[in-house]
């Protein structure tokens, strides 16, 4: 099974990660997929395992050479739209950044391409498949905290210094996509419920010279069955705070609550004294979860339709903050 | 200095703590302030210490009668208002039950009644004077994060059985303005940023036969400077769990985030390495700040026009629940 990764502007560790933990699986071309985009340090760490691979300058030609059967794709954020329709017309299964797509436009034309194949494609939600959030949904699938009712999600990071790319809304895409793109899934994922209509806020004040990149951001769901989800984002995680990130959910149901903060899970409900906190489950690898569901060998954790909801809700998050309306689903 | 107690519905624990803590205070009279409002426990914990206290039915010829300074006003949450401008248009200082109001006509006549006299108000946000929120807020007033831009506010209750009058919308008047009230006034006052919209969801969904009472709730307020806050509300703290309630606030600024959680504040910001536990300062005591006030001793951390301002913030969020459109201010 022959993999491509084109562009190198997110996380195509997954993938050399997955391909590591799998037989038979060959890396065999990298190329940027965005104008002036730098894949040197993908280039550096593919080489050090793998130094046959080739590297192209167009991806397209790439493609059509080494007719791969998966393809990576993370560029900037705006490309990986137009990158994915391109191997989605190729019959190339695709696994890529998320979101997909930057826009309603490009979304409705991944989508309209991916049901016209019969290829798998799965975005790059990882936190699905850390411990600690894969174990608190698997307890809340168990009925751990019983009917799942009010959800308050956060993603905190560091700014640092970050690429040209991030600092322009038409390559970046906004900070709810990027950041709160995990966030907004949590809350699907682990309700069950459907998305109704989001309000949402985000502001560029305070980002250190990052043009029109979001430093803040909070949004509002509502969900079927009166189920609501807050999301919080922000950059101003501190340098020297003691990671890079402070990524936490907490989900209050009908019979307890449960808590994923620190990576690590809490809970409490009616069964328990106290407050317990519940050993880790393993939820794989992303891109061996992904490998598994091309060769058959299972259902992947994350669907491709999951994959586009989430990119929709995204940018109808974007759409209320931008407007200061509420958008409907 | 007499002070009188008007229901038995609330906070009036707050009184008599107060009241042990000064000298020359006499509570001088008792009386229920709604149609059959019950005021035996009251009646119990005022004989412990004060015997000689007088009881009357109609707590209007209490106050003529008597001619108390301060009158402490806790009746069922639609009847405050009408007590305290009874109160007002006595020329007596009023200490009254959050929220000071259940609608705007009652809130409008309310602040009318005490503009035209000389007295001073203050409702019920005992929590400002906790050690902990006392604390966070002392730290971001002296510049430990930096400009306050996103904040998370939860307020988490066990539900138990509640008494009839928390069943009906009228007499209880929401569960935004009686739980969430508290966080609502956090979020302004730790920020010391102007309300300028909200959009509300709630839901009376598993309340367990509480009739209107909402078991749920999400608030997203929107401020000046562009800075965003949500408040979770919920009513499913679990029966076993270690405490009544699990009241929490985040704050992100533009050198650290703050955090209330557990009864504890921990602090990250540019100038510490890993997280801070801060010691917790002395707030006071929330009717002591109020006598301070009244004897010109102090300037009470509690105003009346924060406490009309916590209470329109409070209808407007209920208001936008209700009509599940943005409200602005």
């Amino acid at each position: 099974m022959k993999v491509c990764i084109v562009g190198a502007s997110g996380h195509y560790g997954y993938a050399l990660e997955g391909i590591h933990k799998r037989d038979g699986i060959q890396l065999a071309g990298i190329a940027p997929g965005s104008k002036d985009e730098r894949i040197g340090e993908l280039d550096r760490s593919v080489q050090a395992f793998q130094p046959s691979v080739s590297q192209y300058e167009d991806y397209r030609i790439m493609l059509d050479e080494l007719k791969p059967n998966i393809v990576v794709i993370n560029s900037y954020f705006n490309d990986n739209a137009n990158i994915t329709i391109e191997a989605l017309e190729r019959g190339i299964h695709v696994f890529v950044e998320k979101p997909v797509a930057t826009t309603y436009e490009d979304l409705e034309r991944v989508e309209d391409t991916y049901r016209k194949s019969s290829v798998h494609l799965a975005t790059m939600l990882g936190l699905r498949y850390e411990r600690h959030f894969f174990t608190a949904w698997k307890k809340i699938q168990e009925g751990g905290i019983g009917e799942v009712r009010l959800m308050n999600a956060q993603k905190s990071y560091k700014l640092g210094k970050r690429s040209r790319f991030y600092t322009k809304r038409e390559t970046y895409g906004g900070t709810i996509p990027w950041v709160g793109s995990h966030a907004i899934d949590w809350m699907h994922w682990m309700s069950g419920q459907k998305f109704q209509s989001v309000f949402a806020s985000h502001s560029t004040l305070y980002n250190q010279e990052h043009g029109d990149l979001e430093a803040s951001a909070l949004c509002h769901f509502t969900f079927s069955n009166q189920v609501f989800g807050s999301v919080n984002i922000d950059y101003f995680r501190p340098e020297q705070a003691p990671s890079h990130d402070d990524d936490r959910i907490r989900i209050a149901g009908t019979r307890g609550v449960i808590e994923v903060r620190g990576q690590k899970v809490y809970l409490i409900n009616d069964e328990i004294e106290g407050v317990q906190e519940l050993p880790l489950l393993s939820g794989g690898q992303i891109f061996d979860d992904f490998i598994g569901h091309v060769r058959e060998e299972k259902k992947s954790l994350l669907s491709a339709e999951d994959s586009f909801l989430v990119t929709r809700a995204c940018l109808k998050a974007r759409e209320s903050a931008d407007s200061q309306m509420v958008v409907y689903f």
